[in-house]
């Protein structure tokens, strides 16, 4: 039995670090697009640069919140897997 | 048992590397989204390249720290799991 | 129990190298799409070459960061897989 916790352990770790890195691709993904757009848009009207980039922030902290939450969830994983075993 | 506490950190040392490896393509992405239109935005608007620069760092900036999270995360994948058996 | 860290060793060698792999992937497409759309902008505006070139190496270089953060993970993950069975 022990030794199946101690494989599960690895798993689970295996899985916090993967998982991590696919969020990055996700925030990567959705606030690289949000920002894009915004160049083009503050460069087509500079005079709406302020009311691009208020709206730009607002939108990215929803993918940026999710994200955080996320990376949160799999450093929970890290420490309570490595807290076990390691 | 022994056997199974050094296969497990083999799992979570793989994990972590091909989580960090994860991570720049998400960051690639996005930050280089956000960078290649800037780029094109500056090119359009010359005299806007100020608005455009300050909001390009804003933004990416958001990438940029969800990318750091997880590779710390990973780094303490690594760590953890490393410290056990190496 | 020597067979076990040996596979374990291979397993984070692996993950290592397929991560140090990927980093690259992301940083290619990243800094590649930069630079890619700064030389289109600085050849359709050379007289804002200067501003296109500054924003290029600073958002290349949020990127470069992320990157070498990533591939040192890897490196650490070799390292001290390589530690111990090489």
């Amino acid at each position: 039995m022990l030794t199946s916790i101690l494989l599960s352990a690895g798993l689970a770790l295996m899985g916090a670090g993967i998982g991590a890195g696919i969020v990055a691709i996700g925030a990567g993904l959705g606030i690289g697009r949000i920002g894009g757009q915004a160049m083009e848009s503050i460069a087509r009207q500079p005079e709406a640069a302020g009311k691009v980039q208020t709206a730009m922030l607002i939108i990215a902290a929803l993918i940026e919140v999710v994200s955080l939450f996320a990376v949160v969830v799999c450093l929970l994983i890290a420490l309570n897997a490595g807290g076990l075993t390691f």
